[in-house]
C-alpha cells in the first residue's frame, strides 16, 4: 500500500533524460551497487564501522594523488555546501581574525552567502575579467588583516570556468592567507582533460579543496569530498566526543553514511583513470555537439566551453526556461551576461541533445 | 573485482548483533525497499524532484501532527547535529544580539560544541538535579539579554532523560527567548509510551525540535529532521538560488538525498501509530529485562530507565568497555556518574541481551 503511494510520488519527478540544468546526474551502476552493500552503514562510529572508514581513508588517499597530494587529509560529506564550510572554517580558526572575512569571485556559488551567514564572516564578492575568471588584482585589493580566506573556483556553477589559481596561490603565499580551491564540479573532470589546467595542491597556495564525487563521480548522492593540505587542519575542526568508540570528531555532522564512500571508490577504481577519462571526452565530445547544434539555430555560447558547463546569450532566458520547464525539459539561466545554461552531464546523450534542440527551435 | 575488495573493508565493520552502544538501528526492511526506489533523487532541486518534494511536505505534515502542531514547517537533513545547527541559527538570526549565547543543560549531546564554534556563538552550560534533568533555577540565572535561545533535550544521549521541557517553556515565554528541544533520538520515542511526558509544540514556548527518522524511526541514514513551531522560521535561514528551478534554499545543503524522505515515510506510514507503539514497547520491555539480567549480577541503573537508554554504575567502565570491544562488543560509557551505558534498540532482542550478560560477567 504505502509503496504504492511513494511510486506515485516518484512518478511525478522529472526524469533525468529531460534534465540539462544539475550538476548531478543518474548515479553509475558500479555506485548503486557499492551504494547498496554499504546501505546500514554510518562513518559518525568508526569503532563499528572499522572496515568502512578504513575505506574512507583509501578514498582520500586515491583522491589525494588525484590531486597532487599524497598527504592530503579529508573526509566524505554531504555535499558541495558542507565542503566548503568546513574549508572556510578552518580557515578561520587557524587565523582567529577579530572580524573575519573572505575573499570570493562574483561568480562563487550562492551557498558562499549560506557560508557567511552561518560561520559569521563577511563575504567579499570581487569582480571577474572578460572571460569570467576571478580578476586578480580586485582580490589583492580587498584582502586585509581581517581576511582569513581567498576562495577561487575550478568549474564555476554558471560557466564552468575555472579561476587563475596559480596566481591567487602567489597572493595567497604572499599575504599568509589560506587558499580554498572549490573544485565541487571540476575536481573530478579537470584532471582528465586534455588541456592541463593547474588547480589543485600542485600549487603551494591551495590549503583545501572541495572536490565532490556526487557530481562528476557519478557517486550516489550524498558524496562531497572536503580535501586539507595536511593533517593539521582538521584539528581546527575537532571536538571531543564523550560518547563514541574515538575520541574526537573533526566532520560537520555526526551521524554520516558509508555510502558515498562505497559508490565513489567503486567508480573511480572500478573504470579506473582510463575509464574516468573517456566518460569526461564524451561529456566534451557531447557539449561540442550541443555547440554546434546551437550555433546552428542562432546560439552564441558566453564563452568557448572549459569543461562540460554552457550558456548561450539570449535577453530571453527566463521566457526560454519557462516555456521549456512547461514542455517536460529543464534548463537553467544566469543573469550576467543574460543566457541559458546547460550542463551536459554522462547522462545526457547526442539524441537527447538532437530532441532539446528540436523542442527549442518551437519555442 | 572493486566488489570483492569493497566486500573485504565491509566485513571488518562489526555487525549490530553486537552493538549496544549506538542511537542508530538497522534500518527497517520498508526503509531499505523505500530507499532503492528514490536512490537517484536529489531534493536540492524541487523543480527536477516534483514528487519527492512533494512527499516531504507530507511527511513534515505527519510529522507535525505527531508534535501536535500541523503547521509546523521544516525538513530532513543529514541528521541530529544539522537539525539542531539550523534550530540555533534560526534563533540566533532572529534574535541578533551583540554577543549571543545559548543556554543548554550540561547533558546536551557533545554536538553543540561543534555549533557553539560554527555559528560563533558562546555555549552555557548548566547543571542537573538529581535526576539528571536541567535545573531550571540554573537556567533561568544564566539566561541574559544576550541570550538567543534556551535548549532542552528530550532523551539525552547518556541516560535517555527528558528534561522538564514544560518549565523550560514557561520561561521562553516570560523571558521571550526561543526554546529548541533536541529530540533527535526521544523524539520517535515519547509519543508511543504508555506514560505522557509533555516535550513538544503543544508547550507553548518550543520554537523548535530536533527528530531524527534514522534513531528511532528506522529510516536509512541520513534521515534528520528539523522542525519548526511555523514557517516563518524557515525565512531565517533562507538564501538566494540563483540557477535552481526555485528562488530560495533555507536548507543547510545543497544536493541533497530523498532517500532518508521515502524510508522515514515508509516506515512511519507503513507501520502505523499502532505499529510504531509495538515496536517502542518490545523496546522498553527488553530494556527492563537488560536491567532485570543486570541486576541479577550486581549492577544497578543510574536512573529508572525512561525510554530504551540505561546506564549502570561502575568505577571500572572505561576497562569494561575496552575488555568487550575487545571481545567484539560494543557499549559506551558515561563520565558522571561513571557508568557503562547501552541504548536497546530494535535490532537488540532478548537473545542478544542473554548473550551479552554472559561475556560480561566473564570479565
Amino acid at each position: 500500500m504505502v509503496f504504492k503511494e511513494l511510486l506515485n510520488f516518484r512518478l511525478k519527478d522529472i526524469s533525468y533524460k529531460r534534465v540539462l540544468s544539475s550538476m548531478c546526474t543518474v548515479p553509475h551502476p558500479l555506485a548503486v551497487k557499492a551504494h547498496i552493500m554499504f546501505l546500514e552503514t554510518n562513518l559518525g562510529d568508526p569503532g563499528i564501522f572499522v572496515g568502512t572508514w578504513e575505506l574512507e581513508r583509501e578514498l582520500i588517499k586515491m583522491l589525494g594523488k588525484l590531486l597532487h597530494n599524497e598527504k592530503a587529509a579529508g573526509y566524505i560529506c554531504s555535499g558541495g555546501t558542507e565542503a566548503n564550510i568546513q574549508g572556510i572554517r578552518a580557515a578561520r580558526n587557524l587565523k582567529r581574525a577579530k572580524k573575519p572575512n573572505i575573499v570570493i569571485p562574483k561568480s562563487a556559488h550562492f551557498s558562499f552567502e549560506k557560508i557567511g551567514d552561518l560561520l559569521a564572516v563577511e563575504i567579499r564578492r570581487v569582480g571577474l575579467d572578460e572571460e569570467y575568471r576571478v580578476d586578480v588584482g580586485e582580490v589583492e585589493k580587498a584582502i586585509d588583516e581581517n581576511t582569513v580566506a581567498i576562495v577561487g573556483i575550478a568549474g564555476t556553477t554558471e560557466l564552468g570556468q575555472v579561476d587563475p589559481i596559480d596566481e591567487l596561490s602567489k597572493i595567497a603565499i604572499e599575504k599568509d592567507v589560506p587558499l580554498h580551491v572549490d573544485a565541487a564540479f571540476g575536481g573530478l573532470v579537470l584532471p582528465f582533460l586534455e588541456r592541463k589546467i593547474p588547480f589543485d595542491f600542485e600549487l603551494e597556495g591551495v590549503t583545501s579543496i572541495t572536490l565532490d564525487p556526487h557530481k562528476m563521480g557519478m557517486a550516489t548522492i550524498p558524496a562531497g569530498g572536503i580535501l586539507f593540505r595536511d593533517e593539521s587542519f582538521l584539528k581546527l575542526l575537532e571536538v571531543e566526543t564523550p560518547y563514541l568508540t574515538t575520541k574526537y570528531q573533526f566532520t560537520l555532522t555526526g551521524t554520516r553514511p558509508g555510502t558515498g564512500v562505497a559508490s565513489s571508490y567503486a567508480v573511480l577504481k572500478g573504470l579506473g583513470f582510463e575509464g574516468m577519462k573517456r566518460i569526461v571526452k564524451k561529456c566534451m565530445e557531447n557539449t561540442n555537439y550541443l555547440v554546434e547544434k546551437m550555433g546552428e539555430i542562432g546560439y552564441e555560447p558566453v564563452i568557448e566551453p572549459i569543461m562540460n558547463v554552457v550558456a548561450f546569450k539570449t535577453e530571453r532566458a527566463e521566457k526560454i526556461k519557462e516555456e521549456l520547464y512547461k514542455r517536460g525539459w529543464v534548463i537553467s539561466t544566469i543573469r550576467e551576461p543574460k543566457a541559458i545554461r546547460m550542463v551536459v552531464m554522462p547522462h545526457v546523450t547526442k539524441e537527447m541533445i538532437d530532441e532539446f534542440v528540436e523542442e527549442l527551435k518551437k519555442i
